[in-house]
């Protein structure tokens, strides 16, 4: 494989920049952008793939918080090694690694040493954050991109580029609290929400050789695709009787919604005693009202998740490379990003979309 | 001891019985009413004790739901057994036994065997529910009372019936969440509410050897109190800052408050990472706007229990002797019951009101 070395590029990277929230609505500019300084601990990366994510959407339109523009969004990236710091061991030039959504953690606390590095107090997301010097985290939409290597995953040679990205942080999300809840055989799984992640959260229950695995949306227009994905049941939430009819069927849920009209205490009845919802999509604001008898005459438990762990990571890749799961995704030239996450925000993604340099 | 058999008991007891919610306001009538028919698997109880539980006031003032009138309540009940069924094995005339806010589940089920009574899809409470024959089950502010002597514990010798009587549906309460929430040694534990279920919490956590105990209540009134019952440290809800001086320091909170206005978002921000928050405080509607961000960036759980198993309710009574827990009451008559109940609505009680015959 020839790679170009990225002439001059410490100072300076081009990249997809967006200046103010109009950017969501496909007003990203091709323009330069200064990446971190380079240190010793870092990589500089040639970026070949970026998946988009709901969270660069939240992010460009400052749906979560003031978005501190300007930003390249774009968590989900995929590309070659061109530059390395003395520090870095792992890596070589030319190396094909991923970054996820995340690309700082102090490796030092009681959370990092226990595989917890998303809840490290002194995380750093791959965009939209500060580094500890005060520089800013960048994504990848963009021709380069610069992060700490220890956040840099080298990726399975059988893996195509386009179907890993979106893997990244999407598969992560879903694959680490399916593992840490226990998916498995035995166990019915319910995974609310058919999206990018969503789609993942069956392929990676499936694989884990979970036993019944319900999709559960609002209609059934994506039901052939799900049984397709490896579901064994689903729940349309605009039917009545939906909660009636499979009270205290599930043992695990993972809900990928991310709206605040999500019937919380009714996805909470479909679990069986004693079970668990682990909430994974992140609303822009509050849950409405809350009722919590599931809780007390049920014994459920809510809890949520952040993306993964280090070791996570490495799992979910080595088991999507054993066990052969296929992103379903869609591929356009990043140039086209404009147009890409309008479609996105507007829900028409099927199931993720991946833009490539 | 001299019991006084009840003397042609079969068909009807007297009572101090809710006609409707006035009952609440201190308008319960003594009177007769009827228990449920007695078979070989029942006992009569000559009641000489019933704690005084908040339920008993929700279900009197129709608060969680239309209550079943005529009623009579009460859920912490001590007295003697006067009659015993033919297949009434582990029982004898005489004994003094204790029930509590469950009296009936099938003993077959799944959640039967596992000791997961209170969560039988057949279980009955002590009142204000229907037997399979459709008789009504009533509670112990009664002369006598009749139940299947499943439900009914012999009680250890050394503690005084005043005191036992509120840990029977109290005491279970708080003790239940507490043993399968891992209260202990190492552990810090936090209580939410302190009344007649918090301060229970109190005592149980510490018996358990919790290594510290947060005291959760809204203001400083009953601090000394609670650091005699055993608590290490207050947190006043009143005051400024409670939330940001005490950000993730507790492992495992018991939250016994129930009304509606619960800040349970503030609460799971007080939970370590992954810490549990389990809710005993059953309130008479849902919570408004919550917040999921304690869950996604913290990993904290919420759940629920109800009440507790029958082999917790034996092994919380050997506690309790073991370690002499004294549970803090006031007794009254219980021919001062209208005064009772709405001392105890008005939140008068420290901590529990005991009724005796």
């Amino acid at each position: 494989m020839i790679i170009s070395m990225a002439s001059d590029s410490s100072s300076s990277f081009f990249g997809w920049v967006a200046k103010d929230k109009s950017a969501a609505k496909g007003n990203l500019d091709f323009t330069e952008f200064t990446p971190k300084p380079f240190t010793d601990d870092d990589i500089d990366i040639k970026i070949t793939h970026c998946g988009v994510c709901m969270s660069d959407i939240h992010t460009l339109r400052s749906g979560w918080a003031e978005t501190d523009y300007p930003i390249v969004v774009g968590h989900e990236i995929v590309g070659n090694v061109v530059r390395k710091g003395k520090n870095v061991m792992d890596l070589e030039i030319g190396d094909r690694v991923g970054v996820g959504a995340q690309c700082y953690s102090c490796l030092n606390c009681d959370q990092c040493r226990k595989g917890n590095e998303s809840y490290c107090a002194d995380h750093v997301w791959t965009y939209g954050m500060r580094f500890a010097d005060g520089a800013k985290s960048n994504g990848g939409y963009a021709e380069y991109g610069r992060y700490p290597a220890s956040f840099a995953f080298k990726l399975p040679e059988s893996i195509p580029s386009e179907i890993v990205a979106p893997m990244l942080c999407g598969g992560l999300t879903v694959y680490s609290p399916l593992k840490r809840y226990g998916a498995g055989p035995g166990k019915t799984i319910g995974i609310v929400g058919i999206g990018g992640l969503g789609h993942f959260g069956i392929l990676f229950a499936s694989a884990l050789g979970a036993t019944k695995i319900y999709a559960i949306s609002r209609t059934r227009s994506k039901e052939a695709d799900v049984h397709t994905m490896g579901a064994t049941d689903f729940i349309a939430t605009a039917e009545p009787g939906w909660v009636e009819n499979n009270l205290q069927s599930i043992d695990l849920i993972v809900c990928t919604a991310n709206d605040t009209s999500i019937p919380m205490s009714d996805y909470l009845r479909l679990l069986k005693f004693g079970g668990t919802l682990v909430q994974v999509g992140v609303p822009e604001g509050g849950l409405p009202e809350f009722d919590l008898s599931p809780f007390l005459f049920n014994n459920v438990h809510l809890t949520g998740t952040i993306i993964g762990g280090r070791q996570e990571m490495k799992d979910m890749l080595k088991m999507a490379a054993t066990k052969k799961i296929n992103s379903w995704i869609e591929t356009k030239p990043m140039s086209n990003v404009n147009e890409v996450v309008q479609l996105m925000g507007d829900g028409k993604a099927h199931y993720r979309y991946v833009l490539v340099n």
